[in-house]
């Protein structure tokens, strides 16, 4: 299944880094942790990260019930979502061709609130195991209280365009042959460090399997 | 020096995480490395991730000039951009109280295309190195035809704000005294793998100092 190209999901630039399946969007989604919301208020942009889950062409984003940003958001105004990981430092022959090994999804639509007590526990449970994968099962479900403190909106991922660059730089020609400088990629990554106990937790408390085997 | 409290840039939501030292909106710019812009486009927010650099409170943007959304964030309308920086996920004994810890900034302002040739280059000194420290003593220099092809847009820092999460779960004291469950923080770490050099580089070319000592 190809991803629409609607004028505004269309990549313009760098089309060779273009992406259509649609099974790239969601691997990109699904790899990521943040993501970064657009709004217009007041006539102007407003970017903000937030955390998110997918469920199969839903994408979720939650927050409190007073960010203004996320009301903003939920009144069926459009906005812009976009997910990037950042893989790898290119360093070119030359300053120009200097870039990044990056993967990015951008999701264009009109995000809707989920207001319905049992679709918003689902979509809470959702975003949780994108953010910490086991931990609806172990830790305390949302009370009452606490659901309805939750803004949760919903946004369709019928719009939505995929960049990946990845490999070595993509110099001239010319300084490919004549240059003496190293050029090649410096790979980034993002890996967990050890589990950091809470200072308030008793003592001998073991590290569940899903934070301790988490990669 | 604090940072401004326009309406737009004082952060309502989890004040506790609000940082108003100028030099804490300087580290988190200058510890990533990729940003998320944010511009309206046809009454829509339309986001895209970007490289940029910091020089005092300038912020540079780069990209093609036939980048759509640069050309638009060019000409005089108001932009937003995000730099955030994960630093790790946040395990509470409830669900509601999983969080993350981050680091980020969010620049609202009016975004000037830098169009004189010495300013542009000096510009393109402090994208590249931002991207990669070194490169710009080390590589081909842009050639005017490849100046005159990069878009470069000035951002004024006046108007920011940063938020910052550190440290353990804030759970409910009931959950603290009654629940059993782990709790704690699984950090996120950003590191450079080894260097990959070009397939096309001559045997024995050496990884400079300013990649393989990268940190």
């Amino acid at each position: 299944m190809t991803l629409s190209t609607t004028p505004r999901s269309t990549v313009k630039r760098g089309k060779k880094r273009a992406v259509t399946e649609r099974s790239a969007l969601h691997e990109v989604l699904d790899a990521g942790l943040v993501c970064h919301l657009a709004v217009v208020v007041d006539g102007a942009p407003v970017v903000l990260p937030t955390g998110y889950g997918r469920d199969g062409d839903t994408l979720y984003l939650h927050g409190s019930t007073g960010a203004r940003t996320l009301r903003e958001a939920g009144a069926g105004v459009p906005v812009s979502v976009a997910v990037t990981l950042l893989d790898g430092i290119v360093y070119a022959r030359s300053v120009f061709d200097h870039s990044m090994n990056y993967r990015c999804a951008v999701v264009h639509g009109t995000a809707v609130p989920v207001l319905d007590p049992e679709a918003k526990a689902h979509a809470l449970r959702v975003l949780t195991e994108h953010l910490s994968p086991g931990s609806w099962d172990y830790a305390r479900r949302p009370s009452p209280k606490e659901l309805a403190a939750t803004a949760v909106l919903a946004l369709d991922l019928a719009e939505a365009s995929v960049k990946i660059r990845t490999g070595p730089p993509s110099d001239e020609e010319e300084d490919v042959a004549t240059s003496r400088a190293w050029a090649g990629v410096l790979p980034v990554r993002t890996a967990y460090g050890p589990p950091e106990p809470c200072p308030l937790l008793a003592g001998g408390t073991a590290v569940p399997e899903h934070v301790s085997g988490r990669r």
